[in-house]
């Protein structure tokens, strides 16, 4: 690549935009040009606009941008989208339209037929839909292309590997970060010493995308996965890292041993793996009984790689163990761009050779 | 009653002793005429030998008592204990042989045959077991009583309604606050901004407990429940209060609303709902989408109330919800208390009449 | 008192608003009688409007009031405060020039010379000033009174004391909990694991409100203390209770023995004393080398005990220790309560004899 | 340098053993190669015997040497130590008797007359002590030398910039983080939502530490600050990063835009800047009135470079601030590393040529 790509931010002052920012900072393939928000922010500086909540303060590259509100056109050929969703469907839907591709990390096209909702290394080839949905919508260059639910991310990393096996049923608990809630978010006097056992419409998202992530395309859709899935989500004390306490019945019954293997076996493609923010290890087996943790674990593969531990027998479903991943890293921001870089890689940004 | 019981708090520098100690200050039956410790801290007054967790500071009237060791003869009818399981189990044996009706809330005798293992409101009939432990051991006013694991205790309370129903499946996943491992327990180094997803021995426990108090005594022994359970622990950052989120299949298919109801309706038997301890409603039943909560709910009816709450559909066992007690209170100190009053006016400890 | 004061809080949904509600449950002279709150709340039972933040659910008899708009007559004799500082000025003004005695807990009027900051125990004199704002203002039965800013409560409580020894300079750091900014307050992503050096415009309020109310009241206006003191405000991350390091130089070098014993014999008038939510020892001194500390000893007295202790040599100013108050209970709700239990037994509140 | 010079951490499973082991990762002039803990861990491997309390696993390298039991010869010309104060006394100096550069972390050897307590950038020149140490004691390579408290840290960069403005009093506030007191240290039982206003010998080490070290060596002795400094210091409930409210008195009287100026100018000498764990700024200036704060800034120049903030006029001394470190990496093991650095490159560690 000659030259860096460069891309915009929607939402861009939030929690998550912020993330964005922060691990395009020296990104190889891409740089922040613009950046999108509310109109109350639009016309500021990004350093006066942001109330920057992650540690240190804004890289000053983006930190002198203007930003720009939110029906501004920012010019660039790859958009990422951390909007709130009352005003992200009309957006995205009105950028890709324009020939931008539009990489979301937003609920309201997840569960469109003809949008991808990709985790790379889990199913990269649903990645194919951006042609069906090109051809649908009569869009050339452009393109809808979605990331999950932050607590579907570690609960699909983990069964992705698990699939051959014949997933049936799935129980899932989460122990979710305040980060997730964006900023302000959770109120102090909400979560400190406590645990608020509801995040509303997470438990739908995370028993829709679920099945639909793990789901086979053919013939131009996806047909979800057959598998029963239950979800239940709280939110704890806790700044990064969603924790997962699953359960899964498994047709072909595989021994333990067999389980961890496949854990250990999980990779993407060659493609998927050579992109720069794929992590060297997705999805990392933790031996110790009592990991992984969010506080401890969560940063591994600068927060690309996922977790998972305690694997043992379940009376119940037969397996029962636990998965966890950064929240706002490999749930949110990171995994839209490792979207990104696999759509570059595909060749799918108009004008951008990989 | 004439005058107060004397008892003996076993383990009384622990933090679940000094619960003991806070519950008993005041009580209309009982008062603390001795405390027992290691050799470390006996022979010191209780105020010096305490190192005081909860709040305020230790009673005057304990505060003045002398610590006695664990070998001395604290000459109470009744006895709480609250030891290290490593010497529990002789120590409590010992008492209870010697004549002292022993209230127990550690894990050692628990899960002997005929030994019962109580919450009044649930299993009350199950103390009928010390008449068959007296016959078993030639005891004559002696008897050991254990009160249950802090995190089967909410589980318990809320499954004991929905038994008519038949229950078959039980997933739970618990969220246990740190004072659940005692002090000093859980360094704050471990459990700031992160969960620890294991808690030794636990598991096991909630497992089993669950089925023994919610089984059936019969010519002298229990059934325990035949019902399929599995159990996954959790710590997180929160001071006092268990949550579970708690999975369940119930044969008759009752509508949700006859669930609410069977909660609604929960109530001990009439000698039970008399007891000093008992709170006016032993289960409350939340409507709010965000209740129970540690924080907020962990101390209704003087932290003697159980909590229930988010009743919805499982895809996977038919119903789902969330259930939560104060694990230091009803979980242990004040469970145990509730049961040594049981026993009291049941006539079960001599030279006692209610 | 035959029958109970009517009373009205206006901002009645906020957090303050929710602690006077919870602490006028069952209060001997005074009922709710009127809850007034914004234009969003205005219409609906207090329990639909109400984000209930403290423990357990609104009162019953409270939760069933309809909720007035800001600028209804709320028509009760008593109002208490506790509006945003910007609609304060105004509503309280008008009301109290309409005949209602005005308890604020607000800054607006605080430091207007007429208008008495009072702590009943240390200067319960100053509500004089009501005879002079009546006379200054032409009113009748109404009148403002204020209490103070709920970090210079527990300092001033704790210096009071020390005021016959002639106090000359004070610095004070303060460590201030995440309730006093009241709901939604402090970000959780904001204060998790960190410490915030700044609350905007405290370390004004600190020390202004603290020379005022240590000053003395003479020919009908207040001469504040003459001392210089200088105030450092952080937020940390505790719940309730705001615990304050403070060195002070005394003029007539009193032992530490002496200021102990200042601070044991420190009381209020037998007028005060006698009130319903006066505690029965105002400053706790704690001989404990760790105490007070916010969670152990926040609640003592009700929540209405101020706390000292680590008095020590300071090599700076001479004298150094550490005070600390429940911040929404004696630094807020509970303090401004005890006013106006003091003006309704010094005769203030029209219509009603003590 | 041709080859990595062997160092051993005594203390090595302990929390700041930890940090040495992370820190020391990759450094381009040492490798661990002999880790020493008390006789419960020698024997195993590091693996085995450390319970890891930082974010992820120990470094493979280290992982797997064995542990030398504290009497060991670990034959490194180069020794960390972070040993318990009750062994380190007599330990670190039976190693400097034999011929080892002892860096230590501990406070038993700091206030030694002949022994330098150093930060680099503020008193590099007392490095000088070595050659006086080296004659009083009669050795020839070995030498010990002491980094200071994890509080006096922040205090003392803050202050160096302004010595040449006449320092003469000090009062000093800290708000001290979880990790400073070890592993397990802290309780969660204690802190969560709480502060503790205690911290043993902690005041004493900060008044008398800051003092030797913005003292003057002429003559091969120290002469400490002529000023008066008291010290308060609490534990809040943060896991790294110490935080500290001071207030200064300077002779000069500098206006707060020249003590700024003077903070922005601070840099250490050009041979202490080119070592290799030396922060590109060794105290970094914030300009945000809420800044600097624990959790955002504790990782500046990768946890080595302090921070001061909100200056401003105080009516008191005349200048009040905040200034915080990272009490475990600047505090501790990486101020210790950059001492050894220094000695290296001054030539004082044998047969290395730096």
């Amino acid at each position: 690549m000659n030259e860096r790509i460069n891309v915009a931010i929607l939402g861009a002052t939030g929690a998550v935009g912020q993330r964005f920012i922060q691990l395009l900072q020296n990104h190889p393939w891409m740089r922040v040009a613009a950046v999108v928000a509310s109109d109350r922010s639009a016309g500021r500086t990004y350093r006066e606009a942001a109330n920057w909540v992650l540690t240190g303060t804004p890289p000053t590259e983006v930190a002198d941008l203007t930003v720009l509100p939110l029906d501004a056109d920012p010019g660039t050929p790859l958009v990422f989208s951390a909007l709130p969703a009352t005003v992200a469907f009309d957006r995205e839907l009105a950028l890709a339209a324009d020939g931008a591709v539009v990489c979301s990390n937003v609920k309201s096209h997840r569960m469109t037929e003809d949008v991808p909702l990709l985790i790379p290394e889990v199913n990269a080839d649903h990645a194919d839909l951006v042609a069906v949905q090109r051809r649908n919508r009569g869009w050339s260059g452009g393109a809808l292309v979605t990331s999950p639910n932050c607590t579907a991310t570690p609960i699909v990393m983990a069964l992705a590997a698990l699939k051959p096996f014949g997933i049936k049923q799935v129980s899932t608990v989460s122990m979710q970060a305040v980060s997730g809630a964006g900023y302000p978010g959770v109120a102090s006097l909400d979560i400190f010493d406590n645990v608020v056992p509801f995040i509303s419409g997470e438990e739908d998202k995370v028993e829709t995308e679920t099945v639909k992530m793990l789901g086979t395309l053919q013939g131009g859709r996806i047909t979800p996965l057959d598998a029963v899935i239950s979800a239940q989500c709280n939110r704890v004390p806790v700044l990064d890292g969603h924790l997962v306490a699953i359960s899964v019945a498994l047709e072909s019954r595989p021994s333990l041993e067999q389980v961890r293997e496949a854990w250990q076996n999980f990779r993407g493609s060659k493609l998927v793996a050579s992109l720069p923010s794929a992590p060297e290890v997705p999805l990392i087996l933790h031996e110790a009984p009592d990991r992984p943790q969010p506080r401890r674990d969560r940063d591994a593969g600068d927060g690309m790689s996922a977790a998972v531990g305690r694997l043992r027998a379940c009376p119940l479903l037969g397996y029962k163990f636990v998965a966890m991943a950064h929240n706002t890293v490999r749930g949110a921001a990171g995994g839209a761009i490792l979207n990104a870089e696999l759509l570059v890689a595909m060749g799918c940004v108009d004008g951008v050779t990989p």
